[in-house]
């Protein structure tokens, strides 16, 4: 999970869903975007703190808005849907958020999805700087199966490469079950996301071995040596980094947006949004053979369970969202402090 | 790439690819297919062989041979084609192998990928023993994109489980690029590939650490143990598991197939052909916005290159492919005999 990261540090306060989406909605309007956009952000990170993915909620703030304040992104692009198959949606987002061209094409994407079977969504011309299973989540809780994967920004040394080229590059997939919430995993095809890089620095701490290397090339446990001129390595050697080059054939050869390598923000200082592309897969498993797919899949579950597997994909953000509607999402009070400052 | 394998034991035998796809065809003919299904596994079997890919040539013979004694498998079954929706094509594939599912519905998930934009073959009640890029790579020589994944039988434990549950479970990937062969992968989501362990036992060979387990679940560098009651981990910890776990949905749950887990082939011994599902995906990257696929994904080879990255996925299957084309395919001299005495 790319979005799982060390807990919260404290002093803790506790604040609503709601609350937290009317919070960060309202900093998104006051910092440029359209309340669309803010809207559809907002929601996208309060829910990452409410799982428990810090590394994609309040964490990801200050990284939005010195963006917008660069002019590298536009926060009121409207995206252009372009309905080019019974199969095939196009949307260019316009140098806006990837979200925002997700939603706009959403339900043509799933009539599509259930009237052919699958369906493909191309979002190009688009910035993505959020979690990815949100993206794929919503799908499952309508009975369909969903894949998402977006590139980001030059930081993965391919394997056998000397210099960095691939962006962390995420795989996301949701699938519907019988009896709970929907199977869903985002994982990041480098040995770990950008985000808990920057997390680990911000508090100081080391990375397992294996995760990157500094200026030189040279492996590096300092998270400071992988921002500063390093570079992060893929997950599982060979494998994971022809799935990375999967991730940048589907996300930008395919959907016609840049490649990692291909956007240079020089003259945007405090742009942190990759402005790549990304595709989604969806499919309608009501054209299955046999038995229900939610059954199967439920099934499956049942078997891991009892091969002795305690925690499946997606389980420790959904425990943690039961406990974040119980009490209150909890929060750094000092990055929700700092949040409300910025409504000042 | 779970198709590579050690280099051919000594003393060499040459043979031209057709020569073995004939030989291989009046093998499999002499023992219970049908013609077509020997034409289809023999060029899928030389194909390998041509390529290098040991693991999955000539090896596999005597595992189909046995399968087929057994009455496991029926090597004359023809498969039932079923056109469920503009862009989801079905197949039974009547408990015989898949190969032939794929072709008798090839022609018409071509026509739907065109036409659509994106179409998925959904094949089930099929046997599954070889590799898994010649059924992608065809697709990518045409000029489209093809994902494929098939799961098999239990031998990997999930992270984080006590006991093994699901199979190698490959996903293979294909897609067309403009100065050059396609861009393929197949990458088993265990450590390692099943065929690699019995070739490594056969050799007396040790696993490199973090393959497998033994009976008791303890890591082993012993491909017996392994074979023998032990089991094989996934690649990447936690998100190879994930990855094996979405091929076991995709691959089963979604086409009516078996999971890994759920035949039970005790009452045949000699048996070895995983009986379960198989996934294929093919987009045609036309629908793209902007500059042509292909062209793009030579940009990317281009810039992997120049990153250092001096061997792509693939490569090492072609420049095998093209030695064999001159010369003839380097083969076992023992094993070509033994593939002779077969047909006395």
């Amino acid at each position: 999970m790319s979005a799982q990261s060390p807990t919260v540090a404290h002093p803790s306060a506790f604040i609503r869903f709601n609350d937290l989406v009317g919070l960060l909605q309202t900093v998104f309007v006051r910092h440029g975007t359209s309340p669309e956009v803010a809207r559809l952000l907002a929601h996208n990170c309060a829910s990452a703190e409410r799982d428990g993915a810090h590394s994609h909620g309040i964490f990801r703030i200050p990284g939005y808005l010195s963006t917008l304040a660069s002019g590298w992104v536009d926060g009121k692009a409207i995206p252009v849907v372009d309905d080019v198959a019974s199969g095939f949606v196009r949307v260019d987002a316009g140098n806006g958020f990837a979200q925002p061209a997700l939603a706009a094409a959403r339900s043509l994407l799933v009539d599509k999805a259930r009237n052919a079977g699958i369906a493909l969504l191309a979002i190009h011309n688009s910035h993505h700087f959020a979690a990815l299973w949100p993206d794929v989540e919503p799908f499952a809780e309508e009975g369909l199966v969903a894949l998402s994967v977006v590139n980001s920004m030059t930081c993965v040394v391919p394997h056998g490469a000397d210099r960095p080229l691939f962006g962390t590059n995420p795989i996301a997939f949701a699938a519907p079950r019988a009896d709970g919430p929907p199977i869903v995993f985002d994982l990041a095809t480098s040995a770990i996301a950008h985000g808990d890089v920057q997390i680990a620095a911000r508090k100081g701490e080391r990375l397992p071995p294996g995760m990157g290397v500094d200026s030189l090339g040279q492996p590096t446990e300092d998270p400071k040596a992988v921002l500063e001129g390093g570079a992060l390595l893929p997950f599982g050697g060979h494998k994971g980094s022809a799935l990375s080059m999967m991730v940048e054939l589907l996300a930008a050869a395919l959907t016609g947006g840049n490649f990692s390598f291909e956007f240079n923000w020089a003259d945007h200082p405090g742009a942190r949004t990759p402005w790549t592309g990304q595709l989604l897969i969806v499919i309608d498993p009501s054209k299955t053979a046999g038995q229900s797919f939610a059954e199967r899949s439920q099934e499956l579950v049942r078997q891991m369970h009892a091969a002795g597997l305690r925690r499946l994909p997606g389980d420790r953000r959904h425990r943690t969202r039961a406990k974040s509607d119980e009490q209150g999402i909890e929060v750094d009070a000092h990055e929700l402090a700092q949040l409300r400052e910025l409504l000042l």
